[in-house]
């Protein structure tokens, strides 16, 4: 018996937003993502720990952010930082734009699944500013930009998965960050 | 029988506040906070869902930042309309910093309270949002506004609890904003 598959993660995921798709979130069991992946119950929970998890996998997000919040020169302002680790999520997500236009109308259709939205993105927001206090942001200045920051590639996502064709999630996160200039300018 | 008691709402939330302080949110029923205020079960539900919407009541700063964004003069900037709504809200509760500072260190303790806090603090952005719009400012500029505008009061009203002295919470958010401006243009 197979015991550890490395791309059990996404085919669960893919199983996930399916089922969701086709018979709704609320009638959807875990038994029968794990099916339809071709997997067992116990190898969902190895990766997540609900049937809401399976749509917010797995930190790389999260991760991709920091590691290009971290990665930003020495000489970037705060925002300049933080726009850094928008681009490399930007970078992640770009050729899963099919993918994610999918899975964000599964999201907006369950009030459960909007709410784990909302909180898994405050936490990313609050780790956005841990990484800017890493780099001697001081507060408040590193929460406040932590949370606009995420407020921004929000705004960006959303105009992302509303257009058919993939375009570039990077420029949107930019013409987004624009706008935060000029709302906070006027 | 006495069948309404116009501040049976306000003296809820006082018994549930000094409830959680002495034994804790989890271990605290709704039985017992309404036997606190001398009060029915009964009349609790009549006023919110939930043990937690107690410490979130009303509806009233909400209402306050959407009255402050709807009587902003017509001239007024997007942020400065939202600025104005987080101004109404800050003379709202700026004579209720004692209940502010044991109110966020309860919440501070509970995983389940600061959920709540956060989705409401999200809706209370959608609605600024809304508000935005019913001005004409278009999207994606409106929802932007929005979360920018909360996370400017959250940001004041952090500091404005972590203070001993009630301060000016007004003026606490004038600083955020001015933070906000130095962040965004740097």
């Amino acid at each position: 018996m197979v015991r550890w598959r490395p791309n059990a993660q996404s085919r669960l995921a893919q199983a996930a937003l399916d089922l969701y798709e086709e018979q709704g979130f609320e009638n959807t069991t875990v038994a029968e993502i794990a099916a339809r992946a071709g997997l067992t119950e116990r190898t969902f929970f190895r990766h997540f720990a609900d049937k809401r998890e399976v749509l917010f996998a797995g930190g790389e997000f999260q991760e991709s952010i920091i590691a290009g919040v971290t990665g930003a020169p020495e000489s970037a302002s705060p925002i300049e930082a933080a726009t850094a680790g928008l681009d490399a999520a930007g970078a992640l997500l770009e050729d899963r734009h099919e993918f994610a236009i999918r899975r964000q109308r599964v999201i907006a259709a369950s009030p459960d699944l909007r709410e784990r939205e909302v909180m898994k993105l405050a936490a990313v927001a609050t780790a956005l500013a841990g990484a800017l206090r890493t780099r001697g942001v001081a507060e408040p200045a590193a929460t406040l930009t932590g949370e606009v920051a995420m407020s921004v590639f929000r705004n960006a996502f959303e105009r992302w998965v509303d257009q058919a064709s993939a375009g570039d999630l990077r420029e949107l996160i930019r013409e987004s960050l624009n706008e935060l200039r000029t709302l906070a300018g006027s």
